[in-house]
């Protein structure tokens, strides 16, 4: 359930006046439990096509694993600096040159413990209690419920088939004019529905957070995973952008838990005391992987070539399946699909359909509270084999186009 | 300094109206600018003996680091439940029957991101925003920085030689009385006095607590590193103690970010929900590596008794080179001096110490504003060679007994 769960009220704690702060009673992060769900299905013996999860079915690239080798007999792993070993953050300053064409300093990367705590550290830089940040809805949960066990509110702007599934210059303004914004998060590619922003409208609402002195903070978690026009950078038009990725998603390393933030230089130092005393440094040992990994890339480009390719066998097969009306599917790993013509209950059928073919997807209530009842995430971060399984089970799905 | 840093007013961000949050400004964690200071000084090759380091100079045990180059080539290392991995948890439930006697179902163990996510996990689902939780002075600094970022109050109880460096239950009932309080962190062996609570006054403030309501939490972090009776859980006498404990200190292990919480079942939803959304899971490399550090439990105590040799050398060194003053050296790796017989500015003190003997330690400014101005902290956690070479150096140190 995305409402709030609070704990049962007979507990020896509560008779003794003791409960849970209020500010802990977030909603989970359903995918985490439709995983459980589908693990369990899995240890009883039975098949299931993992369309649930947000990561990638292959681990991280031989270079990483290679670097995590060659660093194990011969390194202590203790502790690094706080925002993280030197060798990685020039690498990673060097993406934003590579990539983009973007020349950032070394020393306004932050490596951080996943986007995770790239998030928590943002947030408290930033943002105080009872502050105000804009985000889209549909978007990553996690966002919110961070925001909510910081103290801050998190107004939403609901975007859809008419803004291309992102928020324009106007939404933001009316917003900012009703509550006074104190930021505004946007991520493309997204999550849930893999749409990205035009590079006009990124630098549009870019300018108008700077001319209105919000903080603007980009989630580029999927870039590197587009299959069209490369994504754009925040920091392409403003110093000031806060952004934050990980090598999770394009370098295939969700369970190392390392990614980074890009910082403005008057931040650095408020970022590395919290880092210090919030989290200390990132693992060495992921940060190691994250630096070998940088030499994987004709891997990971291999990887980008399976998701292409399962995202055109989704991309044919779900309208095949009776579920044609899909957000654009730009990048990321994502296929966002309305199923409202099969379903005002997304989460039931989602169970339904792990329970009967064995396919897990992610119901849209994780991604938007009001209207995620009838949504479905599809993610094809998986195998070729598992895609057109799945898709094979879907069509033959008699809850679906009745076949 | 421990004063407030904030940031330089004349910034891009200033001048638009953008500012860090003020709950950014906490201060910074002095030990990791001391080490930063002390690897400059090596990086222009000159000797330094690291005294400041609050962790093992060894790497983990070989048993982890095998555990980790067999999963290496055959596992994934995606996300794992938000809770950890089922074996590791089930593995840690065990350490309290073995160590302690305390039977602790394997469902109250919640794998982390090292303590320091333990401590934000916990505090996120315990205390709301202007609560008060109670610290002993001095302590490790990190407690009371984290609390305020997440805007709690962190009232202190000031020990010393008189109470033996840990609050009584006295001290805990009057402050009560005077705040409110909402918690009580204790720390034993604590940091940086590596004094020892006794098993009664332990007794004594986890039952005032659960009479009062108050939230015990108790740091456990430097279990197992103790050089007469052994270190007494929380848990004995209370199963809804907060118990917060870590694979940095005995297992060697501070840079895979690894450590653990044992909550009461009534919280163990309710830490789920806040992981899954702030962390997601503790990194998979490192859960691999913790539960192969429990087959390396021989080489742990080959540590052990490194640790106890040093405090040993140190014990007869440092009153022989003028600093008699020091707390009970019960556990941990840490000797806690009163320098005031020698200066009135531990910082400056420990600068010159760096400079003119290359020998790095810690001012007590870290853990007690008010007095730590006239202390200093030895870590014994390194070489015996290098314990014995920063004894050698300061015995000939002019600054100390004018030698």
């Amino acid at each position: 359930m995305t409402t709030k769960e609070g704990s049962g009220p007979d507990t020896a704690q509560a008779r003794k006046g003791r409960r849970p702060a209020a500010r802990s009673d977030i909603a989970s992060f359903i995918v985490m439990d439709v995983m459980r769900d589908a693990a369990a299905r899995e240890a009883g013996g039975r098949s299931v096509m993992h369309l649930e999860v947000g990561q990638p079915g292959t681990p991280a690239p031989a270079a990483a694993i290679a670097a995590v080798q060659r660093a194990l007999p011969a390194e202590t792993l203790g502790y690094t600096a706080a925002l993280g070993i030197d060798a990685l953050r020039a690498r990673i300053a060097r993406i934003y040159q590579e990539r983009y064409g973007v020349r950032v300093a070394e020393n306004r990367i932050v490596v951080c413990t996943g986007s995770s705590a790239a998030f928590i550290l943002a947030f408290l830089a930033l943002f105080d209690t009872g502050a105000s940040v804009a985000l889209p809805s549909p978007g990553y949960p996690c966002y919110r419920h961070i925001l909510s066990a910081l103290g801050c509110r998190s107004p939403l702007i609901e975007t859809g088939p008419d803004s291309r599934w992102m928020p324009t210059r106007d939404a933001v303004a009316a917003l900012h004019r009703d509550v006074g914004l104190a930021g505004l998060l946007i991520a493309s590619p997204a999550n849930p529905t893999g749409t990205m922003i035009e590079p006009q409208r990124l630098a549009e609402l870019v300018r108008f957070c700077d001319e209105q002195g919000i903080w603007f903070v980009s989630d580029e978690i999927y870039h590197g995973l587009t299959y069209g026009a490369p994504a754009t950078t925040a920091l392409s038009v403003s110093d000031d952008a806060i952004v934050i990725n990980s090598f999770s998603k394009y370098y295939a390393m969700t369970g190392w838990r390392i990614g980074w933030l890009v910082v403005p230089p008057s931040l650095v130092r408020v970022v590395e005391r919290l880092q210090q005393n919030l989290f200390i440094s990132a693992p060495a040992v992921s940060q190691i992987a994250a630096l070998g990994a940088f030499e994987g890339v004709d891997e990971l480009e291999r990887n980008r070539e399976t998701y292409a390719r399962n995202r055109a066998l989704l991309l044919e097969a779900l309208p095949e399946a009776g579920l044609s009306d899909l957000a654009p599917a730009d990048g990321a790993f994502y296929l966002y699909a309305d199923v409202s013509a099969v379903t005002d209950d997304a989460r039931a059928f989602a169970s339904a359909m792990l329970e009967e073919i064995g396919v897990a997807v992610t119901p849209g209530l994780d991604f938007d509270e009001r209207r995620g009842h009838r949504f479905l995430r599809f993610s094809y971060a998986g195998t070729e084999a598992d895609m057109a399984e799945a898709a094979r089970r879907l069509k033959g799905w008699a809850r679906l186009s009745g076949s």
